[in-house]
C-alpha cells in the first residue's frame, strides 16, 4: 500500500485506487474501477470512476524511463514537478481551459487531477474528421493569459527570475533541442522516415540557408526565457469537444519564447491540413491558424492595456514590434515541428494514417516543404494568413 | 576575531587582517598593513600588505546597504557569492585578465583574492590622459573566451542551464534594470542631471521612437540567457598598465546577451573620447572600440572552429549572424549606457570632470545624441567602424 511519504515505487491499478482514497480525493466503494488509459510512452495514466456517484479521477505517474523503448531511456521524474506546479501556474489564468489539480507528490512523481474522459484528444477527432469550434478560441485565449501574466509583462522581473529556476527544465528540453531542433537537419540515427523520402531529406540536410535559419531558431529556443511555455502543445495535447477545451500534459513547460507553443499548435493544425483530402475539409483547420492568432493577439492587448507593470507598455509601436516578433519566430518554430513531425523520431499521426501510400508520400513531401518555407522565410511573415497563403503553394510544388 | 563559520558581522582593518592570517592566506607580521581603499559605495576593500615580504593581498566584503546613502538602501549580500563564482568560472577560461581567487565565503559575504594595486583603474587613468596599448586586446579576449565558453556553444545545455540558475541575479539586475534600462528614459526620481540639459532630457522622454528601441533593449536584457556576462564591464571595472589588464568586480554577473558586455566597454570609451579635447586626443579610443570587436570576433571565431558543441556551428553563416546580431544589440546597449551615465543616477566621472561648465553641458549633450543614435540605429550597425563614424555628427550637432 503506498504512502504519502513513500519513495518511488511504481503504481498499479490497485494501489492508484488505494492512493485515492487515502488523500480522500475518493470514497472507498465496490463501484470503483481503475483503469491503466496512457497511450503516451513516458508516463502511467490511471482512470478511477465510481460508477455509483458517477464520479472520476485522473492520477498520472511519471515513469523513470521511457515505456516504449523499456528501461533503456532513463527519464527524469522531475517532469512530473514541473507539469503539477504548471498546471497550477497555467490555473491561476485560465482555470477553465486546463485540468484542476487535486494533489501532487514529488517523491512518488504523481498528480491527481479532474477526470476529462468526457472530451476527447483533438488530434484523433481531427483525423476523424471532427470540427471543433470553439478550439482556436480557448487556444488563443490560454496562450494569449498564461504566456502574458508569467512573462516580465506582469510578473515583477525580481520574482520572475524564480520562476525561470523553478521551471528549469533540462532533461525535456534536451530531448526538443535534440529531436525538434537538431537531429531532422542532420542525417541523424534518430530519423525515421519512409524510404521514399530520403532523395527529400538529403536535400534538407544539404540545404544551407536551411540550417542557418534553422540554427538562429533552436538559438531561440536555448535562450529565450521570456515567458512559462506549454513545451509541447501539439494537437495530442489537447483535450475538446464542442463547446469544452482543456489543455493538458505541460510536462515540457519551461521558461522559453513566447512564440514556441503557438508555432507548435498551428504546425499541426496544418499536418491535419495535410491529411484531408480537399480544400474545402481545410477551410476550419486554415480557420483556426487565424483564429489562434487572433484571439491571442486580442487577449494579450487587453492584459496588456490594463495589467502591465512594465514602464514601455506605454509604446504602442512597442505592442506591435513584440507581435511581429512573436508571430515570426512562431512560424519558425511551426516550421521546425512540420519537419520533424515528417522525418524526425516522433510523427504525426495524421500524416502516418493517410491510407494510400502514394498520396502519404506525396503529402509528407508537402510537409517537408511547408516545413523549409517556414523557417526559411520566418523573418518575413507579416500576418497569420501569410502562414495560410504559403501552404498551397508547398502541397502543389 | 572573525572565525570561518561567523554569522555576517562588518569586518575592520584588524578583523581583516586576522581573517587572512587565520586563513593561512598571509603570515603573522609586524609589517603588517591594512587600508580600506574601497571607493564604490556598495563594499568594504581591505588592502592588507606586508612590508617585509612585499606580498599584498584583497579582502573584499559586500555591505548589506549602500554605503553612500547610509543604511537606507539595502543591497543582498549574494553578489560576493556571484561575483567569487563568476570570478572562478572566468579564470577557467581567461586566468591572466581577472584576479585569482584565494577564498570565498558565503556567509561572511567575502572574496579574498590578489592583490592588483600595482594596476590602476582605467577610467581613472583615461581621465589622467594615459593609454593603454593593449587595452582592446585584453578586453576582446576576455569576452571572446569567457562568453563563447561560458555559453550553449561549448557548455552542454544541461550544464548550462545549471549555471543559469547559480547565477541568478536577481537584485542586481533589478538595479540595471531599473536605472539603465529604464529611469533615463522617463521623468523618474533617480535621474539626476544639470538644469542645463533638462531640455535635451524632456525631448528624450518624447521620443516614441526612441523608447520603443529602448523597450525592445531591455527585453533581451531581461530574457536573453546567452552566456555568462560580466554586468558591468565599463572602464571603472578594469585594472591596467601598458602591459596588464584584468577585470574586476563581476557582482552583478548573470547569464544574459552576448552583447552587453561589449555595448558597455564601447559606450564607456566613447564617454572617454567625448571628455577629449580633439579628434587627434580621441583617436586611440577609436582605435580601440575598433580593436574590442575585431580581437572579440577573432577569438570567438577561434573557440567556435576548435571547440564548439552546436552541431550548426558547420554553419558560417550561422557564425555571421550570430556576430551581426552580437554587434547590433552592442550598440543598442552601449546607447542605452551613454543616456544613463549623463542623465541616470549614476554618472561618468570622464564627462563630469570636464572642467569647463559650457563644454561639459555641451559634450553631456552629445553624449545623449550619441547615446540616442546608437539606440534608433542599433539594427541597422554592420562593422565596428559604423560606430566610430556616427560619433562625430553626434558631437558636433
Amino acid at each position: 500500500m503506498v504512502t504519502l511519504t513513500a519513495s518511488y515505487e511504481e503504481l498499479t491499478e490497485s494501489s492508484a485506487v488505494a492512493l485515492a482514497i487515502r488523500l480522500g480525493l475518493i470514497q472507498e466503494s465496490s463501484h470503483l474501477t481503475c483503469t491503466e488509459i496512457g497511450d503516451g510512452n513516458l508516463n502511467y495514466v490511471f482512470h478511477i470512476y465510481d460508477h455509483k456517484q458517477e464520479k472520476g479521477l485522473i492520477i498520472k505517474q511519471a515513469l523513470p524511463y521511457a515505456k516504449v523503448v523499456g528501461e533503456s531511456w532513463p527519464l527524469t521524474l522531475d517532469r512530473a514537478r514541473i507539469e503539477s506546479a504548471a498546471l497550477i501556474k497555467q490555473s491561476e489564468y485560465a482555470p477553465h481551459l486546463v485540468p484542476a489539480v487535486y494533489y501532487s507528490d514529488t517523491a512518488l512523481a504523481v498528480t491527481a487531477m479532474e477526470d476529462l474522459s468526457h472530451l476527447e484528444i483533438v488530434r484523433k477527432g481531427l483525423i476523424a474528421g471532427k470540427q471543433y469550434p470553439h478550439l482556436s478560441d480557448h487556444v488563443g485565449e490560454f496562450l494569449g493569459k498564461t504566456l502574458f501574466y508569467t512573462s516580465d509583462f506582469a510578473t515583477n522581473p525580481k520574482i520572475k527570475k524564480q520562476f525561470v529556476k523553478q521551471f528549469t527544465n533540462p532533461d525535456l528540453c534536451d530531448i526538443t533541442e535534440k529531436l525538434v531542433f537538431t537531429d531532422p537537419f542532420f542525417d541523424s540515427e534518430t530519423n525515421d522516415f519512409e524510404e521514399e523520402l530520403r532523395e527529400s531529406a538529403e536535400a534538407l540536410w544539404k540545404d544551407l540557408e536551411l540550417q542557418a535559419k534553422a540554427a538562429e531558431l533552436k538559438r531561440i529556443f536555448l535562450t529565450s526565457a521570456e515567458t512559462l511555455v506549454h513545451g509541447d502543445l501539439h494537437t495530442g495535447s489537447i483535450f475538446a469537444n464542442e463547446t469544452e477545451t482543456k489543455i493538458i500534459d505541460p510536462e515540457f513547460a519551461f521558461y522559453g519564447p513566447f512564440g514556441f507553443d503557438i508555432g507548435h499548435f498551428i504546425a499541426n493544425l496544418f499536418l491535419n491540413a495535410l491529411s484531408r483530402e480537399n480544400e474545402h475539409e481545410q477551410q476550419h483547420l486554415f480557420d483556426h491558424v487565424v483564429n489562434v492568432w487572433a484571439t491571442f493577439k486580442e487577449v494579450f492587448t487587453k492584459a496588456w492595456k490594463e495589467d502591465s507593470i512594465e514602464a514601455f507598455s506605454v509604446s504602442d509601436s512597442f505592442l506591435e514590434t513584440t507581435f511581429d516578433r512573436i508571430l515570426k519566430e512562431a512560424t519558425g518554430f511551426a516550421g521546425c515541428e512540420l519537419v520533424r513531425r515528417t522525418i524526425g523520431l516522433a510523427h504525426a499521426a495524421d500524416l502516418d494514417a493517410i491510407p494510400s501510400p502514394t498520396r502519404r508520400i506525396q503529402q509528407k513531401k508537402a510537409a517537408l516543404t511547408l516545413g523549409k518555407t517556414f523557417i526559411k522565410q520566418y523573418h518575413t511573415v507579416e500576418t497569420a494568413s501569410d502562414l495560410v497563403a504559403l501552404f498551397q503553394p508547398s502541397v502543389k510544388e
